[in-house]
């Protein structure tokens, strides 16, 4: 079928200033945990590697960190690769195994917001037991024109039945703050909101 | 927060028989590319790379066939690498763009099923304007055992409302027979469900 030479191999690069970030921040706690979130959000939209996006995942026995996300998808130029795939992706390469629960390791998924809806399925597929967000209202893509896609109608009791325990609610003020710096920038044509069909309309809150 | 150093990439690698067996293959027509990607998906248990799944990018101008993908959570150990995802970010890095629909191209992606909720969103976000897929009933989920994830209701008004058509019923019964024959796997023992949470009960159809 083929007379030219088809792709064979995609990856994902974290920048390095992700890991001086890191390195530099408290993070023991869920609220340090999801300052931290908010804070290489903020520094992804100003490097120009991606969304107002970051994720983290933590051992819950040992409260190590495993892996930092971040969205990478303008960097990447791969539309999946949102904080929460980048940072589960990277957790499973360091630990070699596809199922972050395997053994009876239990791993909290850190975000600043609900995850999308591609993102709430690889929730689902990566083997985590604790998803800690800042919110999960509108507010997202009211202030950024992201469309998040269509969520089941009750996502976070779809997660309960499947061992995967929510809370949300933690930092909420400066995740939307995060979102609130973006949007504008979005309203002055200064960064590129990359759903597919372009941007929605953002209205600011 | 570290003492340790944190992982900075992840990747993923296509079998080299994937290659092979797209030569081997005339597939110009939505039948031919659905037969090749059965061919590809039953192939892929064979060898031990991931579940049932392959999923094709084709460019709708040309009939060139971008790229090709199969799930691979079992050899690359990300569970985010389904055939839709690996085909997907295959073609956005040869094509050097995470929008396949920037500058009015238009792109089909087929898949040997309706994608799971992961997959729903991932192609949300590709900028792929047809979706072509051999069905789209519960017959997956009772056959393998997988876990494909709550869906939104209205999955495919959905996917019409963000400019991407479905065609569903594409070699319906040949996509079955695969599913089939992984279920009786299944209940042998012989493969691996990777449901971050173990297999749901097969119900052999």
């Amino acid at each position: 079928m083929t007379g030219h030479v088809l792709p064979t191999h995609y990856g994902v690069t974290l920048p390095a200033w992700v890991l001086d970030e890191v390195g530099a921040t408290r993070a023991g706690t869920d609220v340090e945990r999801m300052a931290l979130c908010c804070r290489l959000a903020r520094r992804n939209v100003r490097e120009g590697t991606g969304g107002p996006f970051a994720a983290l995942v933590v051992d819950e026995a040992s409260g190590r960190l495993v892996a930092a996300g971040v969205n990478l998808v303008l960097s990447s130029g791969l539309s999946s690769s949102h904080a929460e795939v980048v940072a589960l992706g990277l957790a499973q390469t360091a630990l070699g195994r596809w199922d972050l629960g395997a053994n009876g390791a239990r791993h909290t998924l850190y975000v600043n917001w609900r995850p999308c809806v591609q993102c709430y399925g690889a929730v689902l597929w990566s083997g985590v037991t604790r998803l800690v967000i800042a919110g999960d209202g509108p507010e997202l893509e009211a202030l950024t024109g992201f469309d998040e896609g269509p969520m089941p109608g009750d996502w976070s009791a779809e997660f309960a039945t499947r061992g995967i325990r929510v809370e949300s609610g933690v930092l909420r003020d400066e995740a939307l703050a995060v979102f609130r710096e973006y949007g504008a920038l979005v309203e002055a044509g200064a960064v590129t909101v990359y759903n597919a069909r372009g941007a929605g309309p953002v209205r600011r809150g």
